[in-house]
């Protein structure tokens, strides 16, 4: 008899990103920060949400494998571990589309409508009003259920997708009167919010971003030249962190004593703002010198990185058609 | 050399019918007269449209597999050809729910709510209002679009789905720039609506059709029993065709010359109504034998069937899978 604990089993969450090409701190802080802490306690399943980018973005699709193979390139730089996680392309898993399209038979279109974010960006933008965009919150619900995931990372904005996600769970269960989808919890997590060098949002578009893997004088060179308090406009000048771009990136970065010592320094005149910015130059460096060590052995090797895509792609596949068949024979389609 | 003349490929249509289990001599005569005649002439792929049945029908589903097989073992019997016809069932294809999901995303809404179809039977039952029944139009388009057909065979109450198709198919062209989907044209085919044993429409929920397996004994049952002129009360009133409930079954089984004398017997009350009747009876008998044939046949090896649409399911994919890859390319998921 084998006598040895049986390890419970971790509780599986689904994740999933667009393909916006290489990431920067911002992607770094917000999202794949909460993966890489996920990822030692749950089981993970991370994909490329590449069939998502076109429900917004479908008339702007160039580079969207260079994109895909960026951002891949990153998640295993900042440390994904693929022999803990499971990483794969949305568009490669046609389960995703048949679980979509058998939920929609069951799925009312006035819950779809109701969404807030529906209503605020067709408003803004007509050209979105596609059934694909519609049905967005319902492919995604497709995305986690396939999985049968425990657990959903989101900000708080997102909350209400998961909920949908819930309702169409709860519904399939009601109508074809069997228990086949757990419905997942809301992890709501707490992500820092970095915004770019200019202090508003940091994107690549805007010009505002560091990349991750931005070389070493590429960063001295953008902090270096980042805009500081609009009012210390000389040496002398006294300044406020509070009015200042430069600071939300020392709160990341930089510990509470020599932010404290900073912060008096800046008040006082007592430091230049280049003296104040090199600490975060250097703290930045260093936060990057593994990932940029790790992108160069995947770059040197892109056929890896297929590779582990390929292995991922396979064990989700095979627990998406497990779901699937339990799916059809619910319906009653299992012929 | 070779110079045998190629033979010039024949057109491709695409037809999906319903799940209803064994066919009635109004489905006969309304649909699969047509497909028998095209299967001469083009190339055909006719499927089970099982996911169609869901988008109205989800919560009915029991005997879903009785009634595919059910049906198919009719479509076998009538003389379809499984070695000329590609045979297949929509449930066993993901690719057309990874094309419907890939078209959602160019397909404005706008398109699906403004079927006058769609806005009768939400208005007639708001259980229909789910996201599946409103995209019920995209998913037939791709149906037809994955297969490239140049033709659909529709009654005129379905040009505007086929309208639909060939506005989803230009916009796709159009926005991934690619010529790759053709604009199937509507076939527009004559077909006979066949009036049920009491004259309203033929269904087996109506308990007025005659089956297309109904033995020769039954179908003199039902026939000996239809009611006829309700003013011809006894043998000696005169009767009028016109008002007779059998007269639609003489329209289609009995040449113009034998029907114009029953005409005049039956207002000149020269005959009796079973007189009438018989040779309906036989037309109908004589009609069915090849079919219980043929029925008989595949009932008494019902593998025989499954392997039928097993060897049709993998034609139709390697052709849905080619198209798959074109569109895949032309919106840049080809990785
Ligand atoms: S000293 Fe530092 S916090 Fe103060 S204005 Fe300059 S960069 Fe900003
Ligand atoms: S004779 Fe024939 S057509 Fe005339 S009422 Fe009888 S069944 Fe009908």
């Amino acid at each position: 008899m084998n006598t040895e604990a049986v390890p419970s089993p971790r509780a599986r969450v689904v994740s999933g990103m667009r393909p916006t090409g290489a990431l920067h701190l911002g992607h770094y802080h917000g999202a794949l920060k909460n993966w890489l802490r996920l990822q030692a306690t749950h089981d993970c399943f991370f994909f490329v949400a590449d069939w998502h980018a076109l429900t917004t973005h479908y008339e702007q699709r160039e580079d969207l494998e260079k994109n895909v193979y960026d951002m891949v390139v990153d998640w295993l730089a900042a440390g994904i571990d693929p022999e803990r996680v499971t990483l794969f392309i949305q568009s490669r898993m046609p389960e995703h589309a048949e679980l979509f399209a058998l939920l929609a038979m069951s799925t009312p279109t006035s819950w779809l409508e109701r969404i807030p974010s529906y209503k605020d960006q067709i408003d803004k933008n007509r050209e979105l009003a596609t059934y694909g965009f519609l049905g967005y919150p319902l492919l995604q619900a497709a995305d986690i259920l396939i999985y049968k995931a425990a657990q959903v990372p989101v900000g708080e904005d997102q909350a209400a997708h998961v909920e949908v996600t819930r309702e169409v769970a709860r519904r399939f269960n009601r109508v074809y009167e069997r228990p086949v989808f757990p419905e997942p919890q809301a992890l709501l997590t707490e992500t820092a919010r970095l915004p770019g060098l200019d202090g508003h949002k940091m994107s690549k578009s805007a010009g505002n971003a560091v990349a991750m893997r931005d070389a070493p004088e590429v960063v001295e060179q953008k902090i270096r030249t980042m805009p500081t308090d609009p009012q210390r406009v000389r040496r002398v000048d006294a300044g406020d962190p509070a009015r200042c771009p430069v600071w939300p990136l020392h709160r990341l970065y930089t510990d509470e004593a020599t932010r404290a010592g900073l912060e008096q320094s800046c008040r006082s005149a007592g430091i230049g703002c280049l003296d104040c910015k090199q600490p975060l130059i250097e703290a930045i460096q260093r936060e990057q010198a593994p990932w940029r060590e790790r992108a160069d052995d995947y770059l040197a090797n892109p056929k890896q990185v297929h590779w582990i895509l390929e292995l991922g792609t396979e064990r989700a596949r095979a627990v998406a058609r497990k779901t699937l068949r339990e799916v059809r024979a619910a319906i009653g389609l299992n012929y």
